[in-house]
């Protein structure tokens, strides 16, 4: 089965979700820069949200791009990726609006854990399909760094009714770990 | 004529469609899981709805990949597949707002009865262009799902003024029917 | 240059212009029938707007595909025809909110005339582009479908302020006149 | 790496971002010419940003034309400069419902400037990919014109305060320096 409908599809879907968020930053009232002031919250999530969206369809990209073909099961845990995906908007908008505070910063923490598990679940579907000796499988390895990630998430969760702002850090330490390529960092995971 | 144009256009509309209902749901203007709780049934309405239109994406999907070629009265029927399906976010907000209650319920059914028959006609449009020998009405065959799913639909608008409930336990059975690759039921569904 | 973006970009914008209109619609806030009732305007000022929107696509569709290449002046030409498109979203939730009457009717046929308009520029730049004895010229004609079109959405501008249903009427008849194939009205068009 | 992909996902966004600006002007809840006057700031704002979009999807468009291949740093350059354009609708519907005021119209002044230098940041890693005796090099040459505008939005930003309309004027004129083919001008430009 052909792949190009299936990322033409996320494509869209993910085009849509990163670009939505923006309509929730309603133009201020009042024509000063201190009106801007009490948006600085929600410019600052939809940040974060715009570089994880901007991280999955990286991911995404090069999944696909080393995959040869999908199945009825691939196109159903991408769905499944995408649904976990089209939430970030609505957790984006609430840790914006309600100044990062530790309700919503776990809740925000609890649906990056779960696009991570449907993206680790669409990997090892794909990995399945072409086989532990494809190209696909030594592209991504162990994939060390999802894990960590998967983890940063995770702990997030509670850490975030400790400190709200232990969380924030945490999200902002994966974003840059997938984003910023230091071959420290890299080395260090990879002796792991 | 070519097919790709047809099936990108799909791609957006079905995109845009799966997306704009997380719009719908508003974040609470409070910072406490309780905040979350009024929200249960809108959310609800949308994992069903987003299952929907991914359900409608896979078929066509596979509907097209079967498909060579198209003609005019093809775009028009996709068209008008597409005009049923944009209705699905503003019943799933209904449903969703009036916790599934009697009357947004079977008016949800009449959209997926509508979906469905515009699904079949553009189906049996492509048929039709192929001939009866060609690979996709192989692929199609008899279509009991699509039969089966339809009749649900149909009883599901006025059982819902007996009870809500059973029109929303036929919606998620169809649902499960596509997702859940069963092989007892695809049997069943054979040999009847 | 190649033409494979601009379809695609154009499809991306007509997906969401289409799809837009729906967010309109906003679910009642009770359960009941009759709460539909408010809705019926806007609901038919949608399924007139998407018929339109259809209709743009579908020739959008064959002008591109009859087409062999684009150049800089066809890109403004399709992105000035994007704009004017964009417009109807705006027209159609005036006209169903205000109940089809003088005033929005009016803007409605003036934004179709300015769409009509740039479709014709876009058109006539790629006939230009291909040269007269091209398979383009050839498929198109004398578009005298087109002039008809162009002609009733003028007529109905000022009509409006007689009867706005009139306009109403001009604009229901043009939709069918591209969706119905009928063999005595593609006759009477060509015997002109 | 493969091109395809980043230009799908960047028409997607870039789609989004011109279509979503409609939705913010709402029509008027009364049926006269009059009630369209308050609309004439927020319109003259979705012009002018609805050609800047433009303006930068034909340069995206030529950019990508041109190059051959990709790598993950373009990836996150051609992600950086998408981030900076969302942002536009914010300060679209901000500049029009102030009525084109010294601090909104300094901001736009802000986006525009960033918006700007992401694309320079692309396309220098582009160029940098391909080598300066590529047909991208050369197809782009000094790119004087787009020195040229980031120097007008950044001298903008400091005369919205002097005067807004200076701002105003400012835009308009860069925004005319690309959709106007002027022989003259073309020649000025390349004299300096």
């Amino acid at each position: 089965m052909n792949k190009n409908r299936v990322e033409a599809f996320s494509d869209g879907v993910l085009a849509i979700i990163i670009t939505i968020m923006i309509i929730e930053i309603k133009a201020p009232h009042e024509s000063s820069f201190d009106a801007l002031i009490p948006l600085i919250p929600v410019f600052l999530s939809y940040v974060l949200s715009f570089t994880y969206i901007g991280i999955y369809w990286n991911n995404h990209h090069h999944l696909f791009q080393a995959s040869k073909s999908v199945n009825g099961k691939v196109l159903w845990l991408n769905m499944h990726l995408l649904f976990w995906l089209s939430l970030i908007p609505f957790t984006t908008s609430w840790i914006g609006e309600q100044h990062f505070s530790a309700v919503p910063m776990s809740v925000y923490g609890f649906v990056l854990v779960m696009c991570a598990i449907a993206y680790f679940a669409l990997q090892n579907k794909l990995i399945q399909l072409h086989g532990t000796d494809s190209v696909l499988k030594s592209a991504i390895k162990d994939d060390k760094k999802g894990k960590i990630s998967l983890i940063c998430y995770a702990v997030a969760i509670p850490l975030a009714f400790v400190a709200p702002w232990i969380s924030g850090m945490l999200y902002i330490a994966v974003a840059l770990l997938w984003i910023v390529p230091d071959k420290r960092i890299e080395d260090l995971i990879n002796e792991k």
